[in-house]
């Protein structure tokens, strides 16, 4: 899925690529599914990766999820607080173990009632990645706080921008000391 | 995948997409992978377009490949010319069967050895294509003809183009009728 509300079809993740490499140095597969919770990447990670890194390459492995484990369905939270932690933690050891790994925390949307539990998910999750020892970017305090990034998400479809709020997201990582040294 | 060579990493479907609806109206997932012949296609295709589906949605699949079963590994072709032919049978029997399917058909590349295969390749799709009432949209005549592809597909790494080349094959898709009219 390629930004979902973006344009030009790109979302944070192409807008990153386009930034940092050229393509005939860096392949990029972008799985992710909208509305996707952390359980349901899990399902689906490995078999999707597999095939992907069967060309000789440097493969590595970037996760971003968590604010679709904080929304209600039916009158129920998606992925309890407690089931959220413990998923990433299996996605996360079991990446580390195959490849490089990164992840990227979960950005605010428009509904304060998300943003509230999703806080506490990112802060659970950075400490997470510093005892496995993973590099965790946090988007959330600094997307909540941008007058772009919070107005696109309420005119868009109240979680996802256009084009500028993705662009705010992109320069978030292409700032990121850890994401500039991965190239290196 | 999105566009081996393509600086802006949106490759001809990025484009496409962009140019045809808004991203409310179109969520598009791209499953390419570099290399990968019409059987690695179908031993995974069902199994990663079955989540992306979940979502409620007019769900619609477009196939592209056959260059790669035209290609030499290890001094054999990858896929005989039988069994590209049966493969795509396969697929598009089953993917019509699920849901509205279009096949886009392989360009050529540098190479005039697997050009010479691909032509006939991309005719037996055809044909097949005219059997399953497929819709099928010849790549290949077009862009042997086009100096922007031929020319950037030399420069960039004999399979893939740059840009522009992208942009010539995403306007051979806008072009078509039957694309055009999928959206009405």
């Amino acid at each position: 899925m390629t930004g979902t509300g973006d344009p030009a079809y790109l979302g944070w993740s192409g807008r990153v690529c386009a930034a940092t490499a050229s393509p005939q140095t860096l392949t990029y597969y972008n799985l992710g599914i909208r509305g996707n919770t952390s359980e349901q990447i899990e399902a689906r990670w490995q078999a999707e990766a597999a095939p992907r890194f069967l060309f000789p390459a440097d493969a590595r492995l970037v996760f971003s999820f968590g604010v679709n484990d904080n929304c209600i369905e039916d009158g129920h939270l998606r992925v309890s607080a407690k089931g959220s932690i413990a998923c990433a933690r299996r996605i996360l050891t079991q990446a580390k173990a195959q490849y490089p790994t990164l992840m990227i925390g979960p950005p605010p949307v428009e509904d304060e009632t998300i943003n509230d539990r999703t806080v506490v998910t990112s802060m659970a999750y950075a400490a997470l990645c510093d005892e496995l020892a993973i590099p965790y970017l946090e988007t959330y305090r600094p997307l909540r706080q941008n007058p772009i990034w919070m107005n696109e998400v309420t005119l868009v479809d109240g979680a996802h921008p256009g084009a500028a709020g993705y662009e705010v997201f992109a320069q978030l990582v292409l700032a990121w000391a850890v994401w500039q040294n991965w190239f290196v």
